[in-house]
Order: C-alpha cells, then sequence, then structure tokens
C-alpha cells in the first residue's frame, strides 16, 4: 500500500524528479530538488493522494500526479520570489539568488510547460482543463495582488478574493483531481460530469477552504512568527507591501495609529528602517488584529471539516481531519 | 471565406482579444494589445491558417486556434524581454518597461494557463499536447541561450540546437496544428496518429526549416539592419551576449582579430562602450560572416519549400511558398 506520510511523500516526489526530470533538463531538476531538499510540508500532493483513497478503499493514489501537483506549486514559488525579489525561501536562499531572475524565469516557464505536456499525454479531461485553470486562477490573484500593493483602502472581501486565487485554487484542484482520477480508474467514469460527483465536490470544497485557512494562517505567522520558524525574515509581507488580513483586521477596528505608520511605512517603499517594520508589527501583534485574523482560520477550518463530514468515514478522510488541526497551531 | 492576409489576421487576433481576454484580466488584455497594436508580421497564425487550407479547399481555418498560437508567442516574447532586460520591442516599449518585471513575468504566466485552459476545452488530443511540448522545448532553448551566454566556443551545431527549440517549434508546431485541426474537422480524423499523416508531416517540416531560417535571418539582421528597420537597437544580441550564426561564422573563418575583439567585448559585461559594439559589428559586416549566414538562411529555405513540393498545388500552398521568399529579403 502506498503511504501517505509527509516523508513517504517526499520520497516519491524527489525520486520522480530524479528520474523523470533530469534526463529533460539537469540544471532545472537541479533548481527543483534544490527546494524539494529544503524541506515543505507536502501537503499538496498528500492531498491529492489522500482524495484518491477517500473514493474508496480500492482506489490506488497516483503518485505521479501527486508529483505533478508539488511541481506546479515549486515552479509557482519560483516565479514568486522572483515577483518578490525574495532572497529566501523555506529557509535558504531562493532560485532567483541563486541562479538569477533571468534563470528563474525560464525554469518556471519551462515546469509548467513539461508538467502540462506529460499531463495532456496522460490524463484525460477534466483534469489538463482543470489544472489549466487553476494556473489562470492563480496568475489572476497574483495580478490582483500586485495591483493592491500598499492599497490600505484593501477590503477583507478583495483580500479574500485574492487569496482564494493565488492559494486556494491549488488546493481545490489537488483534491478535486485527486479524486477525479481515482474515480475514472475505479468506477471508469468519463466526461466532464465527473466535477460534479458529490464526492468529489465534497473534497474540492474541503481542498478550497483548507487553502483558504492555510493561507490566511501564514499570512498571520507573518507578524507573530520568528525568523527560524517560517524560513524568512518576519514582516516579509509588510516588506513587499502585501496587505493581508492582520492588518486589514487592525484597520478595521478603526485604530489611527496604525493607519497612519502603515501608512508611512508604505510611502517609504522599502527604505523604512528595520526598527518601524519592527514597531509596525509589535503594534499589530498587541492589538485586535491576531484573534479576528485567527476567528478567520476558524471558520475556513469548520468549512474544510463541514465538507469532509459528508463523505464516508475513512481512514483517508480521517486524516484529511487531522490535517485541518494543523492549522490551528501557531507555534511552528 | 476567411482571408489569410496579414491585416485579416491581425483584426481577427485583436478582435479574439478584444472579445475574450479584456473580460478575463483587463490590464493583462491591455498589455497583449499594446504588443500587438505595435505590429508583428502575424507569421504564426497566418501560418496556422494556411496549413488548414493547404489540408483541402473544403477545409475552413480557424481563427480562434490562430490567435492562440499569435498569444502564445506574445507571451514567450513578454518574458523573453524579461530576461534580456530589453527596453524596447517591435519599436515601442516593451511590456517590462511599461510595467515592470513583476507584472511581466506574471502577464506571460497568466497567458501561457489561460491559452491552455481554452485549448484543453476545445481541441482534442494531440494538440494540447504538440503545444505544451512546444513550450516546454522553447522553454528548454530558452535556458540552453542563456547558459551560452557570452561562450565563443558554440558550435554552429550548439548554435542550431538553440534556434530550432527557441523558434522553430513554435512556427512548426502552428504548421501542425493548423492541419491536424482541419483534417479532424474534414475528414473526422483523431487519436494521436493524425501526426503521421504524410500532408500533416510535411506542413511540420515546412514550418520548423521556415523558423530556422527565420531565427537566422533574425539573427543576420541584429548585425546587417539599422534600428529602424528592426525596430530595437542594432547589435542587441551582442549587448545580450548572445553568439549567433554571424559571429560563430566569423569565428570559424578564423579571424583572430574578431575573436578578441568578442571576447574583449564580453567580459565587460555591459560596461562595454557603443564604439566598441559598433566596430565589432562593422567587422563582422565586411568579413564572410554575412555571406555564410546567408548560405544558412537559404539552405534552410530551400528545405521549406522541398517540404511544401510534396503537397497538392493549392493557393494556400501557394502561399505558403511566398511567405518561405520574405526570408530572403534583408532590407527590410
Amino acid at each position: 500500500m502506498i503511504t501517505t506520510t509527509q516523508s513517504a511523500i517526499r520520497g516519491v516526489v524527489e525520486e520522480f524528479v530524479r528520474e523523470e526530470l533530469s534526463q529533460e533538463n539537469a540544471q532545472i531538476a537541479g533548481a527543483v530538488w534544490a527546494m524539494l531538499d529544503a524541506g515543505g510540508k507536502e501537503l499538496r500532493p498528500r492531498m491529492t493522494m489522500l482524495a484518491a483513497r477517500a473514493i474508496s478503499a480500492q482506489a490506488v493514489p497516483d503518485p505521479i500526479l501527486a508529483s505533478y501537483m508539488e511541481l506546479i506549486h515549486v515552479a509557482t514559488l519560483i516565479h514568486d520570489d522572483v515577483v518578490d525579489n525574495a532572497s529566501l525561501r523555506r529557509g535558504r536562499d531562493s532560485t532567483n539568488s541563486v541562479h538569477g531572475n533571468r534563470f528563474s524565469v525560464l525554469a518556471g516557464d519551462y515546469l509548467f510547460a513539461w508538467v502540462f505536456k506529460k499531463i495532456t499525454q496522460a490524463y484525460d479531461n477534466p483534469v489538463p482543463t482543470i489544472l489549466a485553470s487553476m494556473l489562470s486562477e492563480i496568475c489572476n490573484g497574483e495580478v490582483k495582488q500586485l495591483r493592491a500593493s500598499g492599497n490600505l483602502a484593501l477590503t477583507r472581501d478583495e483580500y479574500f478574493e485574492i487569496i482564494a486565487r493565488k492559494t486556494a485554487e491549488l488546493f481545490a484542484a489537488c483534491a478535486e483531481v485527486g479524486a477525479i482520477v481515482a474515480l475514472q480508474r475505479t468506477a471508469g467514469a468519463s466526461g466532464p460530469h465527473v466535477r460534479d460527483h458529490p464526492v468529489v465536490r465534497a473534497l474540492r470544497s474541503y481542498g478550497w477552504a483548507f487553502g483558504m485557512a492555510f493561507q490566511v494562517r501564514d499570512d498571520l505567522l507573518d507578524v507573530v512568527a520568528s525568523e527560524s520558524a517560517i524560513g524568512k525574515p518576519a514582516g516579509s509581507d509588510l516588506r513587499e507591501r502585501k496587505v493581508t488580513l492582520p492588518l486589514i483586521a487592525a484597520l478595521e477596528s478603526g485604530d489611527a495609529a496604525i493607519r497612519e505608520q502603515a501608512a508611512r511605512f508604505f510611502a517609504a517603499d522599502g527604505t523604512a528602517e528595520q526598527r518601524e517594520l519592527e514597531s509596525l508589527i509589535a503594534q499589530l501583534r498587541g492589538g485586535p488584529a491576531v484573534p479576528q485574523t485567527k476567528r478567520a482560520i476558524s471558520a475556513f477550518e469548520e468549512q474544510a471539516r463541514s465538507a469532509l463530514a459528508t463523505l464516508p468515514h475513512s481512514e483517508a478522510v480521517a486524516e484529511l481531519q487531522a490535517l485541518t488541526r494543523t492549522l490551528s497551531e501557531y507555534s511552528s
């Protein structure tokens, strides 16, 4: 039986990169390998495989499909780091800081194209369409996020729309294609209507709500966690002029001091001193922003749990439930 | 009847962008529109449509498919200009110089994803696979080109491999998918074997050889043409440390002065003076590089013509033949 523990999945993805991608472009495979090796949580491939097993005890999860989902994620990270001009990723030098922006743009493009080549060769619709739509949503979300840089008038709903596209769509797609491929293989389901299967819909909803909770938590950690815990400097989002829920919640509460300080910080556009950033972070930590952001996380978590509650109980469903509980941990 | 003149095709592509893409992301559509409006030659969509008509007089060319091919090309140009740090494209400010690198990376990603979403929804295999493979070849070629920057030991064959991937594959795919979709619709051909149809093979070979001739000519124009003729400063390739056929041919001829001058120019890595570039260009223009490069263009042109010679005569085939003749014009 194929296990779905984090280390087992990482082994699967790394082996896949070594065997398949290295032969086609060793330099790009090396960059991907370095990023995998820095240690992500393999949440997306795990979700893909668990969703397959949630279909039925007989369903065999597809580790190749799971690997493609992680590679799409890695490709978006490589481009994100170019877009954000980030020097650290997962506690190590980012691809752009090792190989430069030019290589990073091409490496991300190559990964997208290579994964789509493989996907269109090996998987029937609607899988290729779901993945291409998801990728266009991610880019759409990233463009909206870029346009919202430093915009203190950004509303909570606009923020949710951005993170839905840039983050939740990928988790939703992981759960959905994991389930669809399992259904196609066990029940011989075919055609676009497989997306309407109640179990597929429930798993997609689960993935989406999980992704929302995951991103809000990530945005909270940027404010409350230490550099050693998140692998990049605290306050990176503020440095990059990203307006996220903790700041929006603080502004909603009518805190004039925070509004003024944030406006001054964004206006300085990167030339602000480190202590100004630290003072802003300290204010966010001390105010109502943190509990309010935690409430938003809990609401999405609850939504994820409810989606799973419609499924017949199984070991896979229990593992998916357990994944949502990790979202309430803020110490790591 | 759908016409395949340059202006008609541009109208088709521009209308498609206005109607389809604008609704989904107005900002990205605006950037694409600006690039189309700057006036490319619409060679790729023309080839796609002419290849369809070369299948049979009854075949109806697909202007939407042709538009997708132009959009893939535009997306690669947007990323190329980031990678090359180019400020001009088609005589106007490049997307990165207007909107910045961050937006340009995301806009290119979005276009790729959006086109693949549409393609996987509307076209059967092997079309999506051909396009995804082509895109991974383009990126592979670009990575190889980047790695070959300033490498005076680059051989003619290595150069041909790079341009085959980065340029010829796209023209080959344009001709191939144009022909395949026409066959699928008129003769009800289906399955991957449609790629083996002799007419499809001939049109693909034509597109490939045309693309090779096109890129070698482009690399020659960078040396022999004026800025007003090519819409970017002469010698841009040398400035970007790209080693192309004119330089390779000059080095092959054993010209020690050029080797020394090129080595010095590349070693200066962008800090060299404009007059050093001009002196290098003047030497390339005066030596055997130009006639040798023209011979390579003629050979690929001849290969393109031979591929077409296997097809039954038709108006479309005559138009494709005429396209190859434009490759011997060096004054524009």
